[in-house]
């Protein structure tokens, strides 16, 4: 069953991680957790340059993100798309990892993110999004 | 900060739910939730052979996982692979699906799975495991 626009929204408003698949310079997979924010229709999400999802994006831009809950009932809802790349902003890291826990967001925001050189922030508007409630069918 | 063998069996016995990254046709990322059972080392997963994941795997046979905590501390079990492929068998099935609900589980092998043509297991013996408590810095 999929989910209304307000249902999406519900949903990536709780603090889930996202899983953010990428390709990398063989053609092999890779996905790692990630922060993100959903925001206007679109996903948030930061990431070094000079670190492997940056480098893959290099080769091939398009990402993939899965956000799933934990528990019963599932919901899930995966996006494909090609992610703008933009300059680090600090009130969109704040946005992002404040998400995930006030005090520690600012601690991560202003002692470590503002400070990398290759800290990017990637705006991913859905090209492809799929939402469901997916029961017992995984 | 990394985690021992130990930690990472206790770690991929509760119930997280893995999110399995494949390459499709185009050499485009995509992922999805899937249930695992991490077992002697590796993991075991169900998927249908005729839907995305079945014929990705004809394209690229490798894989990536991503298994996350949703909390704080941060843990996360990343593995890179080929899984071997495997016809469904209920034991399997089971034990993968019992993870997440014993009854949800049985009905789902026994009315579902078992009665799938195309579906298939599929056995990832860590080609490249990471494993971390990675804190703030996702």
């Amino acid at each position: 069953m999929t989910m209304t626009p307000q249902e999406i929204d519900a949903f990536l408003a709780e603090p889930h991680l996202g899983h953010l698949a990428t390709v990398d310079g063989k053609g092999h997979p890779r996905v790692r957790p990630v922060w993100y924010l959903w925001r206007d229709g679109g996903f948030w999400l930061t990431t070094r340059q000079t670190r492997h999802t940056g480098r893959d994006l290099a080769h091939q831009p398009r990402v993939a993100i899965s956000v799933a809950s934990e528990g019963r009932p599932y919901k899930a809802v995966i996006v494909h798309g090609t992610p703008e790349i933009l300059p680090k902003d600090r009130d969109i890291l704040l946005a992002i990892s404040t998400r995930y826990g006030e005090e520690q967001g600012r601690h991560w925001t202003d002692e470590e993110a503002m400070l990398q050189s290759d800290r990017i922030v990637m705006r991913l508007v859905p090209e492809q999004l799929y939402a469901w409630d997916y029961g017992t069918d995984v």
